[in-house]
């Protein structure tokens, strides 16, 4: 199977999974469950869940188990989008070309909304029979707040918010990144090997390696697209981050430094599969796809 | 030791709990570890890690495993307040006497300050090493996102928005109070019991007719106060409620008929303790004083 179809039944999977969630009936108020249930659906590319889904398929990981983690890590990148798109953060109006979960349901539901997701996470995690031991899915949970909170995404998108307008280097943009989107992409990967009824620690450190190349890299390569895709293309508005004054790598390091930091960051990703014991191919066609994406 | 003391002592512990997390180095950044330590260091009253703290020593429980409960819970709760405090919710200038979180820090880190509260309730919990199997540490994290989840905390704060402003009956109050408070308080005494070695079925159904019951009685008695107590003892503005157009049990049921629902909630919550083969007296003096207190 090519990646852009792997990629299409992740995405697939997912939803399916976040669906019949939002499907069963529910103890709970019809407003706030239809603004989760938006705030989950937002077109997305649902890269988290594959990293999830590739990661597990290559350790032999069962597939039901595989689905609850990549609904999980889904629903907490979610929860981060409806909290930022909100008017006290970037206030956006539109993301991929859809009105944000508080154009269409109120900014006091959307806080509400967001709030939810992030439980729910933890919450379909707890609450599923694994195949592999209740240790198992608590290191799951451990991985999955660590990744998500103050030393994570929530630290690195307070350390964005400080370091608007503010000239900064690129060891300390680097940090931001690490913090705000690569901690969460690297758990996925952790995600899924924890569901691999053997994952040993030479495996889950190359695997971490990978992870952190892919993260950064995944983000030079949002910022080049900020500046060279077009607007209809990219879902957002283009180069809305040299608007809002955030520092970006084309700007600190020149267009080409940018494209040259993308391509060292797969070379790193490509070594740590290297050396792996498992078919790797699927992961390093995606670090591939991460770096060489047009949108 | 009296009640009070024990109260005392339950602030205390949490408190010292909370702090040992902050003063360690974190990987983040100051603003958001400074606006999450203010947002959980609220003075509040620590009703719910006291009831953890209550049922797991009536138990037999490890008293480390009960302070990191204590702690998580009083995490959740305290990023709903934060949240709850915001300009898009309730827009709340003072709790207690002190400025607010987005009044300190402004709304985005406020927003943050809330989501990292939240993580870190699961990550104190998934990251501890408890006294009991890896299972019943899978059933906490269970319990605490259901009750603080689109089916519990959250979704009562969304029935109580959509509510506002409209003619409700005493049942419908009644949901939103069981979802919105009742849900978290009935989870403390949950979380309390999963900590001791041996926790039979029937001492937990009892134990969740008990915190079914104080825990409406709780908000009963929260009404009655906003009604009588003045602004200085109340910690916020008297009838805040009522100005807020919210409905309120002496709104619905009359100053008497709301004094006489507390007393029959407080015979329910004694009776649930009768049929409970522990020492209950401190559960029992608990409920007196939630329908007695004046604060």
């Amino acid at each position: 199977m090519q990646l852009k179809e792997q990629l299409q039944r992740a995405q697939h999977d997912v939803e399916a999974m976040l669906n019949r969630y939002f499907d069963q009936p529910l103890n709970t108020e019809q407003t706030i469950k239809d603004a989760t249930h938006y705030g989950v659906l937002n077109g997305g590319k649902r890269l988290r869940p594959y990293l999830v889904y590739a990661t597990g398929r290559m350790m032999g990981a069962n597939k039901a188990d595989l689905d609850v983690l990549a609904a999980a890590i889904e629903c907490i990148h979610s929860y981060s989008l409806v909290h930022d798109d909100l008017p006290a953060m970037d206030d956006d109006d539109l993301r991929r070309g859809r009105p944000t979960c508080h154009i269409v349901y109120g900014e006091a539901q959307a806080i509400l909304a967001g709030d939810a997701l992030q439980t729910l996470a933890f919450d379909l995690i707890a609450n599923h029979q694994f195949t592999v031991p209740a240790t198992q899915q608590v290191k799951m949970i451990a991985s999955l707040s660590k990744a998500s909170g103050i030393e994570g995404m929530v630290g690195g998108q307070a350390l964005d918010i400080v370091s608007t307008d503010q000239v900064i280097s690129v060891e300390q943009l680097e940090r931001i990144h690490q913090l705000k989107t690569g901690a969460l992409l690297n758990c996925a990967i952790t995600l899924g090997a924890l569901c691999a009824t053997h994952c040993d620690q030479h495996t889950l450190q190359q695997l971490n390696l990978f992870g952190q190349a892919i993260g950064l890299a995944f983000q030079v390569q949002d910022d080049i697209l900020d500046v060279e895709a077009d607007t209809e293309t990219l879902g957002k508005p283009q180069g809305s981050d040299i608007a809002a004054n955030k520092a970006t790598y084309p700007a600190l390091l020149g267009m080409a430094g940018a494209k040259q930091k993308a391509q060292d960051l797969l070379a790193q990703a490509h070594q740590a599969l290297e050396a792996i014991d498992y078919d790797t191919n699927e992961l390093a066609s995606l670090a591939s796809y991460i770096v060489e994406r047009k949108y």
